[in-house]
């Protein structure tokens, strides 16, 4: 037989963001994958946007403040806390013991979410199937589509 | 909480072909999906290539015989008994007790795959990465970015 280990000790990294179906991808995680007696641990992984490149300039000429900067700097980590807060809102719901861990990344979230199933040697990656729009998608791809093609490990991709 | 009821009655269709690759995908589903308890069938798809138009002449004008026609026919079907075969050994090692069904179908492999699964109203699609080359991929995309952008329920992409 092939030899996987991955009932027992199974890390799974889910990739949640603002959007329902990254929730929904994390409840499909918890009812399809994380069984009451598996071993496994979750990841939620939370790419925030790379910072903005601040020219202390904006477009018109005007010099931002320095308030206008921390404004948007606390923008920023209050929209990683209220994804989080309803991450946990789902995982708590399915009162399944599962040891969770919260990782938060910034830059590219393509880029972000590969390497970070690399470096904690994930066994499974899932999330939500991350589309742009129509052009966006002919132009782009999508992250998921990135994603299922440059990570070692098997990727579910789930759709709400 | 959203509404999943897939730990019971949940269809899982995996793809298989002649490629390692799938077999890896269907031993991982028996490990990661299919929990002992879990009242869930799977379907065994696997497609034919599209046959052949058989002009009668082949590209140097000579007629094809009857008997090749047949060999080829027989080939075909050989094809398909040598997967399920293996697919079979693959899942009798499990011992899950799991309903397996056979799907045989015939065509483009991505347009197939699509269709059994939204007939079937499967709740997870398996499947391997089915990469081409580097020049197909660019030129084609995979058959597994199909499926995975055109079905609805969730899919498992699976690399050996």
């Amino acid at each position: 037989m092939e030899g996987f280990n991955m009932k027992k000790d199974r890390r799974i990294v889910v990739a949640v963001d603002e959007s329902k179906e990254s929730m929904h991808a994390l409840s499909w995680c918890l009812t399809n994958l994380v069984t009451p007696n598996s071993n496994c641990s979750l990841v939620l992984l939370y790419v925030k946007p790379p910072p903005p490149v601040y020219s202390a300039f904006d477009a018109a000429g005007y010099m931002f403040s320095g308030d206008v900067i921390s404004a948007m700097e606390k923008y920023s980590k209050e929209l990683v806390n209220s994804v989080m807060e309803r991450a946990e809102t789902v995982y708590r719901n399915f009162n399944n013991n599962v040891k969770v861990e919260r990782v938060v990344g910034s830059g590219e979230a393509k880029d972000v979410i590969c390497n970070t199933v690399e470096k904690l040697g994930a066994d499974i990656l899932v999330m939500g199937s991350h589309g742009y729009g129509f052009l966006k998608r002919a132009l782009l791809g999508s992250v998921s589509d990135y994603c299922a093609k440059h990570v070692k490990c098997p990727v579910v991709i789930v759709k709400h």
